[in-house]
C-alpha cells in the first residue's frame, strides 16, 4: 500500500509535539467535526446536547450521536467512521443505539495505550507527509517541537494568512500589527508589510512549510498599480473601508501572494465561494465554524483574469484552485487548468469530498483537463481518525473510474495502473513539490 | 404495497365531489397535460388541433396525438402513459397511428364504468391522502362536499395564496378585496390583511390542510418592519409600484407565512424559478399555463437568509424546498437542508421529475443532506390517471439508488429496506405532518 | 455504415479544390488542433516547441507530442487520436516516445500517396455532406472550384457573419466596407448594409449552404424599431460605441438574421458563451484561436426572448442552440427546445464534444426535450484525420444511452433501432435541410 501523502488539512501540531493520548471518543470524534454536528443540528439535535454546554458529558453525547447514526446512511461521514471503527479500532459490529456504551467504553480505553498515541497512530497510518494549516500568527512551536524532537516524520505547516491580508477578518487591524512585531518589520506602511509577510513566509518554508492557502469569499484578482496598492492598504488598515474595497484589497493580495510564490517557490491554493458564518443565531452564540457555511456561485474566468494576465504564463508558479460550484468543473475550471501552465486543479472539496462528489469531479474535469492537471487527494480534515477512511475511499473511487475506463477500452490496464499510482502519490509529491 | 401518499398536486376536488365519469380520453389525457402540449407544440403541431380551438373533436386530437406518441420516447410522459395504458385500461398493445382509433373507443367506453369513476379510481390507487392546490379565493365548497358525503377518504386543500400575496398576479388588489369579504377582515390595512390571511388558512385547516405552497418568481425573503410593512402593503394595493417594490412585497410576504406556520403549524412549501409565460404571444392568445413557462437560475443562499435569521432555528416549523436549478442540488440546498432545523427538500420537481432526474437528485444531495432531510414523493400532477405511474417510477428509481448502495458496501440490506419504506411513506408523512 | 453528414465544421475547401497532398504529420495533426496545443502548453511545453516558432521542425515536434501523449490519457483527443492512428493509418502499436520516429515516417510516407489525398479520404470517409464555415469576405473560390470541377461530392460553405455583424471584431468598419464592395450595396446606411448582408446569403445559397453560424460572446437579442437599429449602426461604424453598445448591436444582429432566415430558409446557429483569448499575453503574442477560449456562464431565457417574442413561433424557421455552459442543459436549453417551433438544441459542443460529455447531454435533454428536438452530431473539426473518428464515438456514445433505455425497459429494441438512425443521419438531415 502507497504512504499517505496529507498535503492540506487542519490536524494540529500540538498532537505530535506533545504525543498525548486523545481525550474521550466524544472530544475525539463527534464535537469537532462539522460534517457530524451539522447533521445532527439539520434533525433538531441542540448543539448543547452534543459538546457546545457548559459542561459535557461525553458518555451522554456519544449516546446521542450513537441513537442518530442513521441519520448519515448514504454520506461519506458513515464511511469514513465505519473504517475507523473496523479498521482502527476493531469494532466489527455496527454502532447503534444499543452497543452505544460498549463502543464508548471500548474506543475511551484504547485512546489510553500506547499504539493509540498521536505519533504511534501517524506511523500506523502509514503517512508520509502531514500538512496543517497556520496563521502567521502562530509562533510554530509545535512545528519547531517536533522538529527538535528527532521524531522522524514529516508535519509540516502551510501558511494561511487569511487573518493578516482580509480586512472583513475579525481584528484585522490589530492582527496586521502583531505581525509587524513579529517580523520587525514596519506594517503599518505598504512596503513593511509586505516585508513582513515574505519574512513569515520565509519562517514557514525553514519548517518544511511548501505552500500557502487563501480562504477568500471569491476568487477575485486585481492588478493595482504599487501606489494604489499602498493606498488601499491605508484604507483598509484604519477601518475606513466598506464591502467593495475590503474584497479589492483581498484580490490584490492574491496577486501580491501569486509574485511571493514566484520568488520563494511556495504553491498556491485558492479556496473560495463559501458564505461563512451564514447562521446569525449560531455564530453570535458561538462564533465561526459551527458548520453553517454555505457554498455560493463561483466566477473564476473573470475573477482570475488579473493575475493570471501578469503570472499565467509563468511555468515555475503553481496556484491550486479549489471550488464548492460544481457547475464550474466543466464550464471553467477544466478549460482554465486545461490551458494556463501555471494553474492545477485541486480535488472534490468538502461537501464534494465523497463517492459521487469524486465520480463528478473526474467525469467532468477529465476529457478537458486530463489527468496530470490534476494534483491528488486532499483530506483536509481536522478529524485524525478519518484521515486512513478519506484515502482509501479517494483511492477506490479513482481506481473505479479508472477500471471504467478500461472496460470501455479507453485506457489499457498498464495504463490505469500507471495513473493509479500517480492519482494516489506521484501527482500530489509533484504538485505540492514535496 | 404500501399505500400512495399525495401530499402536493393539482388534481380537482370537484371530481371526487361530483363522482360523476371523466369525459373523453383527449379531454382526460391531452388537453390539460402541459408535458404533452409542450412536446407536440414544440414539434408543429398546432394548438388547435389538440383542444385549444373553439370547438374540438376529441377522437381526431387523440389520432393526432397517437401519430406523434414516438416523441415522448426517452420521456417520463412516455412511462406515466404506458403504465396507464397497460396497467389501469387494460391496453397491452403500445400506443400507435394504427391503433388509435381502438384505444379511443377502449378507453371512452371503461370511462363510463363505475369502477372508473373517480372515487373508485382514488380507492383502486390505493391513496391514502390526496391534496389539492387552492386559492384563498376558493370557497373549498367541493372539499366540504367531501367531508359532508360520508365518503372515508382524504382529500385535503393546500394553501396557495398567490392570487393575494403576489402584487403580479392578475387582479391582485381586487383579490385582496375579496379575500377581505370572504373572512369579514378590513384589507385595505396590514393588520387586517394578516389578519384575513389567518382566517383563510384556519378555514383550510379546518378542511384537513396542512400545508401552503408558494410559485413565487424567485426565493427572496425580506425582514421589514412592521412600518415598513404597512407602507409597502399601501404602495402595492394601489398599484404604484414597480418590478422591485413587487419582488420586495412578494419576500416580505414569505416571512409574514413562515411567521403564521409558527403558529398555526401548516408546512411551508417553496417553488421558486419560474419564468412563467415566457411565450408571449401564446399567452396574451391563450393565457397562463398554456405549457411556456421555462426554469431560471435560482439563488437561495442570499435570498432566504432574512427569513431564516429569524425563524431558521425554528424546530417547530417545517419549510420545503424546491428547485428547477439542478446546479443549487449541491452546491445550495443540500448544504442548507443539512443544516438548517426547519429546512427539508422536497422531491425533483417538474422537469426534473423523471429517472436521470430522480438519479441525480439522490446523487447530488443525499452525501451532504442524507436521506432524512428530504421529503418523499411528490407527484405534482393535474393527471389523475399518472398518479400510480408517477410513484412507481419514483419508488423504483429510490430503490435503483438503494441498490447501488447496497452493491458498493455502503448500506446493508436491512438498511436499504428501512430506506425503502421511508422514501416511499414515512418521511413524508413526518414531513407534511400527515 | 450510415454515411457521415458533417453539417457544421472548420475544414478547408481548398483542400478539396487543390486535392494536393497533406502536409507533414505534424503539420497535419498537432499544431492546427487547439485541444492537443492547449494540452501541451498546460503541461510546460512551450508553443515554439510545437509549430510556432519562426522555423519549425516537424520531426520534432512529432517527437514531443509522442513524448507527451500520456497526458491525453481519459481524453477524446486519445480517442480520435488512435481511431485515425488504427484505422485510417493501420498503425497498431500504441504511440509513444519509443516509435515516435516510426509514426512519423508512416504518416509521412502515406500522405503522399494517392489513396491519402483530401478528396480519396473523402471518400473513404464515407461522407455524404462536409459543411465549411466562411465569412462573407470571403469569395467563396474554393467552393466554386469545386462546384465546376465536377466532382460528385457536397461540400458546402456556411455563413458565419460575425467579422460584419460584430462591433468588437478587428476592423470591423473595414469589413463592412469591403462588403459593400462585394456586393455593391452602400454599407454605409442600415438598409444598404442589410441588403448587402441579404445578398451575400444568397451568394452562399447558391453554393448550396443551408445554414447560419453566429459566435456572439452572448446570445442576447434585442428587438429595435429600425431608426433606432439604423442610429444604432452609424454609432458602431464610426467606431463610437462602447462594450454595451457592442452587444446590443450584435443583440439586433441576430434578430435580422432571424428575419432573413425566414425569408432565404437558411437555419441559424447560434454558439455563445466563450471568453475569447482569454490569455493575453498569448493572444498579443499570437493572435486569435491559440486556445485561451474559456466558458463562461451563459443565459438564454432573457437572452433570447426579444427574438423569440417576435419569431418564436414561426414553424418555417430553425434555430439551433448550443452551450459550453452545462448548467442550462435541464435548466434552460432542453424547457426552451421543448417548447418553441423554431428552436432546436444542438449536439455537445467543444468542451463537451467528449464521452461523458455527451452522456451528461441525453441524460439532462431528453427527459424534457425528447430525441426529436435535437439534430445529430456534429464534428466541428478542423482536424480532417478525426471526423470519422469523432462520429465513431457519438454514435457509440448514442447507442449506448439507447441501449440503456432498452434494458431499463423504457425503450423497445425496434424503436432504439429506429433513433439509433435517426440520432446518426435523419435529424441531421432534417434539421440543416440537407
Amino acid at each position: 500500500m502507497l504512504p499517505i501523502i496529507s498535503p492540506h488539512g487542519h490536524t494540529q501540531a500540538a498532537w505530535f509535539a506533545q504525543n498525548r493520548p486523545f481525550p474521550d471518543p466524544a472530544q475525539l470524534l463527534i464535537t469537532p467535526d462539522h460534517y457530524i454536528t451539522r447533521m445532527l443540528y439539520s434533525q433538531g439535535v441542540p448543539l448543547e446536547d452534543i459538546g457546545y454546554a457548559e459542561a459535557n458529558d461525553p458518555r451522554k453525547i456519544w449516546r446521542i450521536f450513537a441513537t442518530h447514526y442513521y441519520l448519515f446512511r448514504g454520506t461519506p461521514t458513515r464511511l469514513w467512521l465505519d473504517f475507523a471503527f473496523e479498521e482502527l479500532l476493531g469494532l466489527e459490529t455496527p454502532l447503534s443505539q444499543e452497543n452505544s456504551d460498549f463502543y464508548f467504553d471500548a474506543i475511551s480505553t484504547k485512546l489510553q495505550t500506547a499504539e493509540f498515541l498521536p505519533r504511534a497512530l501517524y506511523e500506523r497510518f502509514n503517512l508520509e507527509v502531514l500538512a496543517t494549516t497556520d496563521s502567521p500568527l502562530d509562533s510554530l512551536s509545535d512545528h519547531k517541537a517536533i522538529r527538535d524532537s528527532g521524531w522522524k516524520a514529516r508535519v509540516i505547516p502551510t501558511f494561511r494568512p487569511d487573518p493578516v491580508v482580509d480586512p472583513d477578518f475579525e481584528k484585522f487591524a490589530e492582527n496586521v500589527a502583531t505581525l509587524g512585531q513579529m517580523t520587525g518589520e514596519d506594517t503599518t506602511l505598504w512596503a513593511g508589510y509586505l516585508n513582513a509577510l515574505r519574512s513569515s513566509r520565509q519562517q514557514f518554508r525553514e519548517l518544511g512549510c511548501t505552500a500557502t492557502d487563501h480562504g477568500h469569499p471569491t476568487s477575485r484578482t486585481a492588478s493595482l498599480s504599487e501606489s494604489a496598492s499602498a493606498a488601499l492598504f491605508q484604507l483598509v488598515l484604519r477601518d475606513a473601508s466598506d464591502a467593495q474595497t475590503n474584497e479589492l484589497f483581498r484580490a490584490q493580495m492574491l496577486t501580491e501572494m501569486a509574485r511571493m510564490s514566484l520568488d520563494d517557490g511556495l504553491v498556491m491554493q485558492i479556496h473560495p465561494g463559501s458564505s461563512r458564518n451564514h447562521n446569525r443565531q449560531l455564530y453570535l452564540r458561538y462564533g465561526r465554524d459551527i458548520g453553517a457555511d454555505i457554498p455560493t456561485p463561483t466566477n473564476y474566468v473573470d475573477a482570475l483574469r488579473p493575475l493570471l494576465d501578469q503570472f499565467g504564463n509563468e511555468r515555475k508558479l503553481t496556484i491550486i484552485l479549489f471550488t464548492l460550484d460544481e457547475s464550474t468543473y466543466s464550464r471553467e475550471l477544466a478549460p482554465l487548468v486545461g490551458h494556463y501552465p501555471c494553474l492545477r486543479l485541486g480535488p472534490p472539496w468538502w461537501f464534494h469530498d465523497s463517492p459521487e462528489g469524486m465520480r463528478r469531479f473526474r467525469q467532468r474535469v477529465t476529457e478537458t483537463a486530463g489527468f496530470y492537471n490534476t494534483v491528488g487527494f486532499n483530506d483536509d480534515t481536522r478529524a485524525f481518525f478519518s484521515i486512513p477512511g478519506r484515502h482509501d475511499v479517494a483511492r477506490r473511487m479513482d481506481c473505479s473510474f479508472l477500471a471504467k475506463l478500461v472496460v470501455e477500452h479507453q485506457l489499457t490496464e498498464a495504463e490505469a495502473a500507471a495513473l493509479a499510482y500517480d492519482l494516489a502519490y506521484g501527482l500530489v509529491k509533484k504538485a505540492y513539490r514535496l
